[in-house]
């Protein structure tokens, strides 16, 4: 690939350098580049990319000249240089995500990230028609996270036979883990970068438990290799997540805790960009300790989502729940969930201060489940899951805080969250056809407007007084032994999947639309 | 009153003695009455029921003759004898309730009893009228068990003065905490033996913190002397149970924990019955520690069901929800969830091993909302609960054991439980198209019918192949990483609200009906 005089800023700069082809250069060669652009150094892993081919690929952080150096214990990689030119990003690039605020994200330009993702574990190992497939479907449903494994899936619904082995075979005719299958890694680079060009980020699952090709099995001195090989080539995508594991604990008996926590360190010692990094859990009470300090932000499995922001106190980091069980009717009760439920949970876990991931199984005849392959969504959650986000995006600058931690116990049982002067409120199975805590007490100019979550309608509505007797009007609500309460609320509809949002003074379009992801 | 020459088993025997009428009786007399029956002694409270009566009320437990004495601490009222006989039970009477096979409760002749229960806290303090339609209502809702406070409410839309004061006024105009009304008493007493008569349990709720009267502030010394007077006067009731308190957190200020433990320990002294006691909680956070050795079952407040199957084991004892929230639509977020919600969070708590009790709060321009007042009801959950009762009471013979207790993770996301043979699974918000976990997997003369607990209907199905593919099928349904799984299972509508139960080897009639309330 020649060299691109220029790259955009959080662009991927690659470069490509001739070295030694004997022995294994998977395990032997060892070589980083040191980029440096006015003061700022990054050193990058590179990597052999096949048949004597070593590449690396940077993500530049900075506008202007950057220089590097070759570093490696082979010569003649050792000391090579070059340069080029970081230019302004290019439309929709706004950089890597990271932490803010503690409980949130948001992209290096301080553009702010809301996850709201889906799931495809095997998609890069299914035909190459269903994965265009699958880029159409993303590029239109609202999802801006995705689940997905370098490895593929042996499980139920998904034993089909994967587009690429990961490592060539050996003399044996089995997988030789010390070599990986360039092909199948470069093929999982250009699917990362798709998803990159249509403004999805890319959580990368390192290991899984559901494996009949002996990936599970592979050495600790083979897992490194194998993990500082990715990192390499995709570290210099700006919307990489490394997710260590699907279900860990599923691991545990050839993984013990402690291997896992040496993974985490040397991701965080390769990876210069410091991206996005969690395990997930299969187990709910098996969640990883996720206040070690190479954990950015939690990724739990866990479908009791009401308990968001406890969790989220628990840990002290963004809460990110990849898996609170999937839209579909198979026989497995973590992917029979209505769609409705999907909907509920999605709202629960947002308006309790997390974000969630969405996943589909309905059964096909031929097996081509969402949540393994990809290809085509037939539920019905998508479109309201892109409907949150949309509000969401529409209002939310930091992030939404929950109004159980302002102390007010009514949020432990309805939810409802705030961000500034922004609040929001999402009432599920309740139905009050009134409603006043979480609302201003003030007489601020604000703008309430009522939100159907299934239905996606948003509706002006205004203040009104709430049906108590006169005398407890009169008291100004103050409840005997209970809380205390204004006069006034809003009229509700009396019935379920209702949420309120509350804006002050403001004056914009009332209904908001799903918005498209951009690039 | 005379005293009857004969009383039912399980009846209520009473009598009366002239006594003092000076000083304080309340206070000053302690009149116990020693009942024996063929080496058999029970030693019953009496207490002043005005105007120099006293009063003792005994439910025999055994056949024959009873002969009786007084003991007391005034000469007139020591050492005086009397006798009755006891004949069969009544219909109907199948004796107190108690803890059977430690998850679950039966009557003293052996019948089981599964609660089902609701809640008019407030219901003896309304006008007679409305106290009337309550117990029409009761006798044909399907429920067997009723919340009821001693006191009167104060509280949101239970505002209105109750039909008597507890206690007497005294020369300040203030009600005189030393001298109960008995003629308030009487009346509490009229309509707990209404309730007997249609076989509905009474939870006496002792105490609770909605006051504008100042029970909440009485002495411990007045305290006391109101709870063996409730005691004397309701324990000969055979549908008696005691509720220390609802909501008992929300009074720690004015009686702290220590004070709770001293009135258990006193009413299990004055009960010579062990009627069943417990103390309901506010805050989930605040449950009483059940294991405490005068605690018979766990009487909780918590809206998060699907934890039911953990309390129980926490505890080690009967599990009551008695507040998982009410079907309604007031501004309160635990009066306000769908009558779907309702019935949802029932199954939820029977098939995870517990028991559940119902409110319903609809806002009413009368103020008439039936969790305080009783009346009539309005919604739409009653009549599921019954069918669910008719269901259990139809197959369960001792009670029901979550299968997530034989170690099945996924009955910790769907429910099912099990007693012998019979098998209740049930979905909620799952819908699977087809399901085989926790079926039995024998070639037993199992019949297995779906059950839409919503529209209460039970349609037999019969097994049918998993739609595996056929190497797994092949494999017996073992799943690399999953579960063992059948390569059967049975063809489910795939929508939510959907049971199944299944029955070994019995022809019955396939449609349960809610039942009529026995007396």
């Amino acid at each position: 690939m020649p060299e691109p005089a220029t790259t955009s800023l959080w662009g991927v700069f690659e470069t490509e350098f001739a070295g030694p082809r004997d022995g294994n250069p998977h395990h032997d060669v060892t070589l980083d580049v040191v980029f440096a652009c006015d003061g700022r150094e990054v050193v990058v892993p590179g990597y052999h990319d096949g048949d004597g081919t070593y590449r690396v690929r940077h993500m530049p952080d900075r506008l202007g000249e950057w220089r590097y150096v070759t570093r490696c214990n082979r010569a003649e990689l050792d000391g090579l240089r070059g340069d080029f030119f970081c230019g302004p990003a290019g439309p929709g690039a706004h950089g890597p995500v990271a932490v803010r605020d503690r409980f949130h994200f948001a992209h290096a330009d301080g553009t702010r990230y809301f996850p709201f993702g889906t799931t495809c574990y095997a998609w890069t190992h299914q035909p190459l028609a269903m994965q265009q497939q699958t880029l159409a479907t993303l590029a239109g449903a609202g999802f801006n996270k995705l689940r997905m494994g370098v490895f593929p899936k042996h499980y139920i619904y998904s034993e089909n036979e994967p587009l690429h082995r990961m490592f060539e075979l050996g003399p044996d005719g089995r997988e030789d883990f010390d070599r990986p299958n360039h092909a199948a890694f470069r093929h999982l680079e250009r699917q990362v970068a798709a998803l990159m060009q249509i403004g999805i980020e890319a959580d990368i699952i390192l290991f899984h438990p559901y494996d009949r090709w002996g990936y599970c099995a592979m050495s600790e001195a083979q897992d490194l290799a194998y993990l500082r090989h990715v990192v390499a080539r995709l570290c210099g995508y700006r919307n990489v997540w490394w997710s260590l594991a699907n279900e860990y604990d599923f691991l545990l008996d050839v993984k013990p805790l402690p291997v896992w926590d040496r993974f985490c360190q040397r991701i965080r010692e390769w990876d210069p960009y410091g991206h996005p990094m969690s395990i997930h859990n299969g187990e709910v009470s098996m969640k990883y300790d996720h206040r070690k300090d190479w954990i950015t932000h939690v990724s739990v499995q866990d479908w009791d989502v009401k308990r968001t922001a406890e969790w989220r106190q628990e840990w002290g980091k963004p809460l990110v729940n990849d898996e609170m069980e999937y839209e579909g009717d198979i026989p497995r009760p973590w992917g029979n969930i209505s769609a409705r439920e999907l909907v509920h949970r999605f709202w629960l876990t947002v308006v309790r201060g997390g974000y969630g991931g969405h996943g589909e199984t309905y059964l096909q005849d031929d097996d081509l489940l969402w949540w393994a392959k990809g290809g085509m969504l037939r539920g019905e959650s998508a479109p309201r899951i892109a409907f949150l986000r949309a509000l969401v995006e529409e209002d939310v600058e930091t992030g939404l805080t929950p109004l159980s931690e302002d102390g007010r116990w009514e949020f432990n049982r309805v939810s409802g969250a705030r961000d500034g002067d922004y609040r929001l409120l999402y009432f599920g199975e309740h139905q009050p056809a009134h409603w006043a805590v979480g609302l201003p007490m003030d007489d601020g100019d604000y703008e309430i407007d009522l939100i159907d979550t299934w239905e996606m309608t948003v509706t002006r509505i205004g203040k009104a007084p709430l049906p108590l007797s006169p005398a407890l009007r009169q008291r100004g609500g103050a409840m005997a032994g209970g809380s205390p309460e204004a006069a006034f609320g809003v009229r509700l509809p009396g019935k379920p999947w209702q949420a309120i949002r509350v804006r002050r003074g403001r004056v914009s379009d009332v209904v908001a639309k799903p918005i498209a992801n951009s690039s």
